[in-house]
């Protein structure tokens, strides 16, 4: 199945409006998720729709909430989601964070009571292009044990950095060896997964995902680095954002962080853009190892898919489209 | 050999003041070196005063040097280590920083022509203790390839970060898959060292130390997360600091950025720390995996290094006891 990106977005806006959010709240959640697909990122691209609607069912979402910006003072900024869609209340915090790095040359804004802010990347993205170093992390739901540990603590708690450039160099990963979703697709496929990604409800490592459905845990990514990355976010962005971890409220139990640097409160814009535009062409001149065509950059891979997508139309896996239809059917929204 | 830390530090004071440097100086580069030590992080204690000894004599770190706030905007400074010691300099941005933080709830300090400035956790670590969430990056020497990729081009560009705590989680690792100091013990003992670290020349994987230095590379950290951070940090380092790419002068190619994020500026400190508090807790008293018996929270290796060299002394091996005591001999200073 291939849709087009307008369509996609048409409908995802639709069915997110059917939702009982407002309308201009639900274009941005639309433009998220879609824009999530067109990156390749399908994890975090219109399969959520299901589940965000669960949410919605549950309580967990309130889909008319507006986010509010609780204070501003010096470099900082507060936003509350008010357990409303994240996406909303993620732009909000990041355009507080651009708005206090242009009066200080730094700004930080947290988000707290903001749900599933969706793709990270795009909110650090939207900083580079302004003239900005963006930087985010914020935690999750339990999924991953700590290096050295079993059962579920930390969040899959993704990190991104973002930097001007033409195009910007965008990172942004979790820092769990994999997402959650892969798992999904792979216990759908009855297939195994690479070593080193996850470990059964014993602690023992394991290459069967549906142990990870029967109490198993993710692995961080890059041993004890990885895992000490994905403790400190779990505090930061929980921390800062002054979630009450005594009383976790359903969707309120993400926090995030988003900071932003002004370039040119640093140095003179030209010399960093020069910089970055030398230093992506030294690393797209290393001669490859065998097997790997060229050396990407960080945000390249999305770039690519993002291009051939934009051509080509947007690939959905048969049932997540099947899950689509019938959202629609129940909400009344015409496909 | 086992040394005093007290020995140590005096030894180091006199070594570092024989060279040139100023006795205030001097003693912040000796506190340094002495606390990796302690901390347990010997490739970035007193081994390196040879090395160190080698770039004064080069005319690349210029001992005399004293390190300049350039300037100081809202929230934003920055440091000129005049090619200085690195430390002295890496201290002042740190403060300014700080500075910056208490002054606008955020702070961030460049230092451009800084040379190597050491342990970077040490940095982030005086932040916590202050209140604040630290975070430090910076670029180093090409020693690294890309993911995907062949032929040094990138630092080992460290990463810390620091939460208050009681005591401060302390995050601090080369994004380098391991460090450059390793290969060196492995190439003097005549071993191999693990798979998946760095690859010959040609690009081929190795587990001969010995290949690095015939034109080898190391490997990032955590596959292609790891080195889209090393990328990035390459970037950021260099880039706001303003380390000038197109005539790099000995000494003046790396750059650092240090953030300082006041956390009573976000909520009460009393919450972040029962949110530390709270985490810690719960890392620790996971079951731990098969042969691991606990699991540690950043910083906490450190921690344990540091008490018991605190109690038993420095264990030196006797190749660097060795060079420190010719290096005392040329310089005239009893050991």
């Amino acid at each position: 199945m291939i849709i087009s990106p307008e369509r996609l977005r048409a409908l995802t806006e639709g069915l997110v409006a059917a939702l009982g959010t407002p309308a201009d709240l639900a274009q941005i959640v639309a433009e998220g998720l879609v824009e999530a697909n067109l990156a390749g990122h399908d994890s975090h691209g219109v399969l959520r729709l299901p589940w965000y609607a669960r949410q919605i069912r549950d309580g967990r979402i309130r889909p008319a909430a507006r986010p509010e910006l609780l204070s501003v003072s010096g470099a900082t900024a507060r936003v509350d989601g008010h357990l409303g869609w994240g996406p909303p209340a993620a732009w909000l915090a990041t355009e507080a964070a651009l708005d206090r790095a242009r009066a200080c040359g730094v700004g930080a804004a947290t988000l707290l009571r903001g749900n599933h802010i969706g793709r990270v990347g795009a909110y650090v993205e939207r900083l580079a292009r302004a003239g900005m170093v963006g930087m985010a992390l914020c935690n999750a739901s339990p999924a991953v044990a700590p290096f050295g540990g079993t059962g579920r603590l930390l969040g899959t708690n993704p990190f991104a950095m973002a930097a001007p450039g033409d195009p910007p160099m965008v990172l942004d990963f979790a820092t769990s060896a994999v997402a959650e979703g892969k798992l999904r697709v792979a216990v759908a496929a009855g297939q195994q997964v690479g070593p080193g990604l996850l470990r059964d409800a014993a602690g023992r490592p394991t290459q069967d995902p549906r142990d990870f459905y029967a109490g198993g845990a993710l692995e961080t990514f890059g041993l004890h680095k990885g895992s000490g990355m994905s403790v400190m976010i779990e505090l930061l962005a929980r921390g800062l954002a002054g979630v009450d971890h005594t009383a976790p409220e359903p969707g309120g139990f993400n926090g995030t962080l988003i900071l932003a640097l002004d370039v040119g409160s640093f140095v003179p814009p030209e010399l960093f853009m020069a910089a970055a535009e030398r230093l992506a062409a030294q690393v797209a001149a290393r001669p490859p190892i065998e097997g790997v065509g060229r050396v990407l950059l960080p945000g390249e891979p999305e770039q690519l898919v993002r291009k051939q997508r934009l051509a080509e139309g947007i690939p959905l896996a048969e049932p997540i489209w099947a899950e689509l239809c019938q959202l629609a059917l129940e909400l009344g929204v015409a496909v």
